[in-house]
């Protein structure tokens, strides 16, 4: 059988199918480890998940499995380097899980995993335990059915992406052999919809600040004072509010210079996809979508930057009336950043903005907070894709759509400035699997096609790398 | 000798004398009552401190001493009123305090006076204790020295004016008859300086509202949804700096239609006023003065009207990072009014302003708070003014000097509203006093000056009053 189709060897799809009951007792294993690497707590669970992990990988016949320390939670290395000539696929998932609180919202113990119809509950079945065994498991049916893999490959599924993955760009830049690769794959995230594939090509970056507003050296009474100085709330929301036109674009002077403008390439696919504003306005609750003029809800989601304050704060907040004028007044602003914005640029505009425009009576401050992040876009045309593709339009009867996701992912960036690697996203989550909340889910049906696609990519990857 | 003048029967100014240490006695007494009104398990002590009032009353010659309920601490009524053809003058004054915290930062135990020079150290020794007892030591220094008072008074004392008087309204009401006047004198504020005297002639009034704007549903991702729908806080600050111009002018349609102009008058008695704009800057810490163009510090605080946010709430508030597209953002607003405004009519403009000026994809609710205060001004020229004027001319060897506070009094209104009387503020607190916080002081040289200024100010009504 070529390698140049999605079909798979008979063997490998044999043992797939050979062994659903007991990869369905494998997740419900891994979901058993209450694995929150938020809880100080739950170290010891964390650890527990990453050894059953590093075991499981073994079991599928990967070598040289290692758990890791990092100075928090540890991380699981293990390959299977024995296709020469063939591209290094670097596989990425975790097991740590988010909280469950409330947990009272829950309507089993959220790590006693129990299944209903399609679904199997519990935390992390989707975010990421689901998503990140698939992989292991494809994995397995070639070295078991085949006695090999199609492409090298790496693992790398570490335990606290659920606090922001602190030290996994560290890691990776202290392991660039160890982990050398032509391409990452993601096995977190998911797709459009149980019944839309798609693969993502970018992703948004990110920088962060915080607005300081200093009025009196103490809170002052509104009656006795009001009138003769600045109230720091309205010196803030003066600033604030100068930053953003009343229709929602950015005013910051500078801020959309490198911003690339959108293809006609990038509207198309961005249409393609079947988005409806009614049902996305209705499923957010408000009462009108928003946003800069001249662009669609997913071009404003996905290829344009935002300015978005994300908490604000001064004065009294409690029930009914205190006269107080506020010596101080706070606000914390993070902006999404599309190529080829620079998130350290963005910052040092904010500033400037900032102090131009700095109400008098007042002393104001910008703090530069942590956490920057470029800006990731993954050539749509890139091999990796169309090999991706090709498994996709098979497996779901349709042409996957392309996804400029708004979010950031540090670790695609991590990747690729480390290691030199995009990094294509495959997995089968779907937005509606209750991700950090209460009873969250994954479809059964989904871990079945997950493992599929898997394995006929790990095939149409050497295949479509080959032809490239 | 005459009541025409300021000077004193001897009788009464020889009573005085003899009975200082008498008197520091009583005041430090009633200092060691520890009747503060905020908290439930002192209630008791509020009580014993309305009796301590009541049973001086009495040993001061007032008759019809009552302590009278209300719904939650007393109050203390006594009068006397054989002075037919004469004003009758209602005292007013408060026996309850103020919390101690931070009682660490307190010198000594609050509840336990102790005299430094000319000083006398407690919680309520200037507010109000120490003000309160001085006109009923002024009216026993008359009524033992002369064995009539020069007018009618009435006393009504409270025990819950450091919560906000909540049943002194109610009170007032139901009890016209007993409390009718000619002239309420409140013996609870100060002088504008210890070496300055001064007359309150207007307060401003008060109203207050909250402004609430909703979102999506839930907080979102600020990755996920930036730049698909309308930001709550976005929303707010852009409503909140329509309300107001860049020079500090409020920008409410009306809002500014029935201010009274300020006077010529007005101005040159400002202007009179002993202050000095670098100190109170340096005092108050601000980088520079603030506020509408045209006018002097003195005249925004007393004399025009404001608008200030007390308080502004939304989205995330804690250290670092949260990428939050928060759900709602709220605001709190009070404005200071002046002659003639209406707090009624002023909630309404702002409420009318902020559904003209709200901004699309949320939705905007504006609560109108409790607690209204109409803008209180006594006519510079009414004759208890000149009476007092006379009085602190002759204890002080210099004019008055008239303030408008910023602040409000609701006494004044209910006073004025439900008595058909104004109110004189004739009390002797001094700006320093710490009064609300850590060591509050009186000063014994005030206590002494206070006991002569009121016992010739009873006098002096009688007169002027006749000669009006």
């Amino acid at each position: 059988m070529s390698e140049r189709g999605t079909a798979l060897p008979s063997a490998v799809a044999a043992h797939l199918e050979a062994h659903r009951q007991a990869h369905l007792d494998d997740l419900l294993e891994l979901l058993r480890i209450p694995s929150i690497s938020v809880l100080a707590e739950r170290a010891g669970d964390v650890r527990a998940a990453a050894e059953w992990v590093a075991r499981r990988l073994e079991r599928a016949g990967i070598e040289h499995v290692q758990v890791l320390p990092t100075p928090r939670h540890p991380l699981v290395y293990g390959d299977w380097l024995h296709a020469p000539g063939r591209p290094t696929v670097l596989i990425y998932g975790h097991f740590d899980t988010q909280p469950v609180d409330p947990e009272h919202l829950w309507k089993r113990p959220p790590f006693e995993p129990w299944i209903d119809g399609d679904r199997v509950y519990a935390r992390g079945a989707s975010d990421d335990k689901g998503n990140m065994l698939i992989p292991i498991l494809a994995c397995e049916a070639w070295l078991r059915g085949e006695g090999r893999l199609p492409v090298n490959v790496r693992f790398v599924l570490e335990g606290q992406e659920e606090i922001g993955s602190p030290h996994l760009d560290a890691f990776v830049e202290a392991h660039r052999d160890l982990l050398a690769c032509d391409l990452a794959v993601s096995a977190d995230g998911g797709q459009f919809a149980p019944d839309v594939p798609s693969l993502t090509v970018g992703t948004r970056g990110l920088c962060a600040l915080q607005i300081d507003v200093q009025g009196p050296a103490t809170d002052l009474h509104s009656g006795t004072y009001g009138g003769t100085i600045q109230n720091p709330i309205h010196a803030l929301v003066a600033l604030l509010a100068s930053m953003r036109a009343a229709d929602g674009h950015v005013l910051v002077e500078g801020f959309y210079d490198r911003v690339a403008p959108l293809t006609a390439e990038q509207r198309r696919l961005l249409h393609a996809v079947p988005h409806d504003d009614d049902r996305f306005r209705e499923a957010l609750g408000v009462v009108a979508l928003f946003g800069e003029p001249g662009y669609s809800t997913l071009e404003r989601q996905g290829v344009r930057p935002t300015l978005e304050v994300n908490g604000i704060w001064g004065g009294f907040q409690g029930e009914g009336v205190k006269t107080v004028l506020p010596a101080e007044a706070h606000a914390k602003i993070t902006c999404r950043l599309v190529p080829d914005q620079d998130p350290e640029e963005i910052q040092a505009l904010i500033e400037r903005h900032v102090r131009r425009h700095a109400p008098p009576g007042v002393r104001v401050q910008v703090q530069k907070l942590p956490g920057l992040a470029r800006p990731y876009a993954m050539p749509m045309d890139h091999w990796a894709n169309r090999a991706a593709a090709d498994v996709l339009r098979e497996l779901y009867g349709r042409e996957p759509v392309y996804q400029w996701m708004g979010g950031t992912v540090p670790l695609y960036e991590v990747f690729s400035s480390q290691l030199g690697a995009y990094t294509l996203t495959f997995a089968f989550g779907s937005p509606d699997e209750q991700v950090h909340a209460p009873n969250e889910f994954f479809r059964l049906s989904s871990f079945e096609r997950g493992k599929m696609a898997w394995a006929r990519l790990l095939a149409r990857l050497a295949a479509v790398k080959a032809a490239d």
